[in-house]
């Protein structure tokens, strides 16, 4: 490909250092990890997103693009025409993949391959994109998050998509998608998929369109097919198919107060009623399937009909397309290929249990893959926060993966900055459903750092967490000193007087005395509490007669 | 008091104009309402908190502080010694408190007197704290947020924390916290309730802690009375009191990852080791209710022994300080004081239910009022959003009012930007679960949005927004020109294509086409989709033999 001259952000994480660790039962196959190293001389190891970029001891060349490292692993036969981790988890076989997924993820392989064999799990892994790490999107596993980044017709260049990308890496998106709509759409994605540690995702119909000149009713099967193909040829690991958008589901849409917002979904609405022909998504779905599972790309069933407003959420227009997802999950299945559900949008949170509930029922349990959702629509330029209650809950309900949303929602695209706002936001979310979900491992880190907190270790609190550089740049405003940071005490209370140090007295006073049962404390206690005491647990004073 | 010389933000919201409509039954009274102008000649009133400081026509003097309004107002005669909105309720008296309160709700005068009466709502209005707009809190009303401010020892000065509150109500704060410890905490606090709006609370604790030099052990009721008599006189709305931190649970913290994080659980568990004898806030009780039903000064029972980590969640020491908080309860409503119950804290998702059900069950349903809580402890710097998502699921579940974090907890204290943020991240954690729990009238502003962001009413969409100035600003970033304001697209898809007009347009085309059901539709399809339809709607693609 042409020479960018494009740079990238490199270097470790604060606090941390980079490491790799071996595959058991696969020699010269390492899975990446962020190794915080802490002041009292232990360490703790964190999933890492990174790619190499975080390498210290790595050479960057985004011209030259990352290793083609899955080239090298050994990859199972074909089984009845189809090459896809799904018919070789059904046929019992752990793949390297699935190794370096287990290892990863600190859980078995055998788990990971039955997941996958009962397609409540997918593993994005295109044939042709062996740059990237392999990761794993199900209930089972650690909830995922996923970056949108893109250009489209009026703003961003591709470098700075390069960058956004490497950026959403570093701070911990596991998938990316690629939603540019302007021009250079093929050489934006080629840039971005071979530099890219992680599965990349596409809405095919958007390229599709650009080469009708942006007029829907001009699309074809054909022109869509061979935009598929082009894009399962560069190396593209899951791809939005809005098939489900059937043309007696539109009206539906007709009386809702923000209609169809998904783009993928007016698309196929426009030409469905132009045409006044079932969509060509759907009556072509069987050859999709053909093209997807030789690739091994994996199927993201889009929710072209998701609700735009809380107002539209669990209405008909998208249950029913809910429903058609459900049925072309099975054909899909059926051909060997992976499938995972895309969900809303906007929807209150007594209203958010039911959608996950429904896609499990109607799906058989493939993995559901959610746009937030937003719990309400008042809030915009801060959407990051308002889709982050949904995501927390509609993933401890059970959703895999999450895509985030950025502070720019509904109002622009988002910039480099955006882009570590909306990861961060949702590593939280997703963060917060991994404890909820009792995780294996989850709350370690939790507890990592609260003991860091309690101790006043300063610095292992702020490289114990998800942004160590914005923790230590709050600290220092307030405190900037650099002995504050084994000071035992903060801004908040200041030298004089900190609850933290006082309950550390209290703690050890409590422990040196043998004060450590409330038996023990009574013993000890003067007259008057004694007297207290012997009056039991019961308050002893007077309620007022009213 | 003396010229402080200060200087507030004043001037309307963007897009709004501040009104004022009359107390029903109450001549003379009025109450305030934001009322956004809509550009297609609409208009949509909102509560509002800000005071006059968002009134054009009024003239600021934070000298003078604001009209003492309440004095104006008939107030009931005291009932057995108690002159407080829970005594008058129980009486069956509709205070003009009461009443203004309900227009402002948009609910009926006796559903306020009978939540007051029966303890499930309060009203913090001190007597002598004449300038505060009546505002109630109870899980009937629509949920409220409060926000804290106060210097410290190390940072910020009186002008600055009378901005904030200026700032904080502006943005929506319902309640406001002045939790000051540093020097001048009298003459801060005057400032702030001569200006204040909203009520306020305290935790008196503090200032008692800095007229003994910060030496926790010095502390005497005697010196803590008479801060509460003080700050009573002064006009402090509601107070924090740290009466359920007993002795005997203080050993039950030993052994916590973060052992006890309130300042005020702190300070009281060091007094009860060091001297061997039961809290002089609990031993001493039934005297402050004495003390502050003389001007109607809630309570608001401090949850000491609160977690500090998601380790320490739901623990026994939390658990014991609410069931002791409960008795408390009934003793102060016995003596005809209003009390409310604070909670945590840090709480993972599948813990946070089981606070509100035991708090409601120990504390007679009384008004609970959490910190949060943070649903992780991963993320100092995001602590807004980590706390984001479980005030709103806590608020869902009964919560009545949320204590706002900042993005400075556990890092330095909020300065005014900070503020905003916690304002605005907590009035959409409390909306959306006002939407949850399908409070009146709560929908009604998603729906008014929405609809202006689908007829693309740029200006229309951010006048209704929490924060007008950042949403207009994000949006001007990618598309500053004014006539973007009114174009039918945005920066997400550009001029050539775009969703939302892709939408708009097939909504007109089904109408005008009379295709508004799926009947319809079908009847006017090709052959080919008739062919389709003729099938039924099960797929007829071909399901592959396994």
């Amino acid at each position: 490909m042409p020479k960018t001259g494009t740079t990238v952000t490199t270097g470790p994480i604060w606090g941390s250092t980079k490491r790799y660790e071996p595959v058991p039962g696969h020699p010269g196959i390492r899975f990446p990890v962020r190794r915080v190293n802490l002041s009292n001389g232990e360490h703790f190891d964190l999933y890492d997103t990174s790619g190499v970029y975080t390498d210290e001891t790595a050479v960057i060349d985004v011209d030259a693009g990352l290793a083609k490292t899955r080239d090298a692993w050994p990859r199972p036969e074909p089984i009845d025409g189809a090459a896809t981790q799904l018919v070789w988890a059904r046929a019992g076989i752990v793949t390297p993949e699935m190794a370096y997924i287990a290892a990863r993820e600190g859980l078995a392989p055998e788990l990971v391959r039955d997941e996958v064999a009962r397609g409540r799990a997918v593993i994005p892994a295109n044939h042709r994109h062996p740059e990237s790490e392999p990761m794993i999107i199900g209930k089972a596993f650690a909830v995922k998050i996923n970056a949108n980044i893109g250009n489209s017709a009026v703003t961003s260049s591709v470098a700075e998509e390069v960058e956004k990308m490497v950026w959403a890496a570093r701070w911990g998106a596991d998938t990316l998608m690629d939603l540019s709509t302007g021009k250079d759409i093929h050489l934006t994605r080629e840039w971005i998929l071979r530099n890219a540690p992680m599965p990349v995702g596409t809405v095919p119909i958007y390229q599709a369109l650009e080469k009708v000149k942006g007029d829907p009713t001009l699309l074809t099967w054909e022109i869509y097919r061979d935009t598929v193909i082009e894009q399962c040829e560069q190396g593209v690991d899951y791809m939005t198919v809005h098939a489900g958008v059937l043309l007696r589901y539109v009206p539906l849409t007709a009386k809702r107060v923000t209609g169809i917002v998904s783009r993928g979904g007016s698309i196929m609405a426009a030409w469905c009623l132009a045409h006044h022909e079932e969509s060509f998504l759907y009556t072509h779905f069987v050859e999709l399937c053909e093209i997807l599972r030789r690739y091994d790309v994996t199927f993201s069933l889009g929710d072209g009909l998701r609700p735009g407003s809380i107002a539209d959420a669990n209405d008909e227009a998208q249950f029913a397309e809910l429903r058609t997802l459900g049925e072309l999950t099975k054909i899909a299945k059926s051909y060997g290929v992976q499938v995972m559900i895309e969900g809303p949008g906007h929807v209150p949170m007594h209203k958010i249990v039911e959608n996950v509930a429904l896609e499990e029922e109607l799906c058989e349990e493939a993995p559901f893959y959610t746009l937030g959702p937003l719990a309400t629509d008042i809030a915009p330029a801060y959407d990051h926060i308002t889709s982050a209650i949904g995501a927390a809950m509609i993933a401890q309900a059970g959703t895999a993966m999450l895509c985030y949303v950025t502070p720019k929602e509904h109002l622009g695209l988002p910039n480099r900055d955006d882009v570590k706002v909306g990861v961060i936001t949702y590593k939280i979310a997703a963060h917060a459903a991994d404890l909820a979900k009792a995780h294996p491992r989850a709350q370690e880190r939790d507890d990592a750092l609260s003991r860091a907190r309690f101790d006043f270790r300063w610095n292992d609190q702020f490289a114990l967490s998800l942004d160590p550089d914005t923790a230590r740049s709050f600290h220092d405003e307030t405190l900037p000193a650099e002995p504050a940071k084994t000071a035992h005490f903060c801004s908040m209370c200041g030298p004089k007087f900190c609850s933290m140090r006082i309950s550390a007295d209290v703690r050890a006073y409590a422990l040196e005395n043998g004060l450590t049962t409330p038996e023990a404390i009574e013993a000890g206690m003067s007259a008057k509490s004694a007297q207290f005491v012997a009056l039991g647990s019961s308050v002893y004073l007077p309620v007022r007669p009213l």
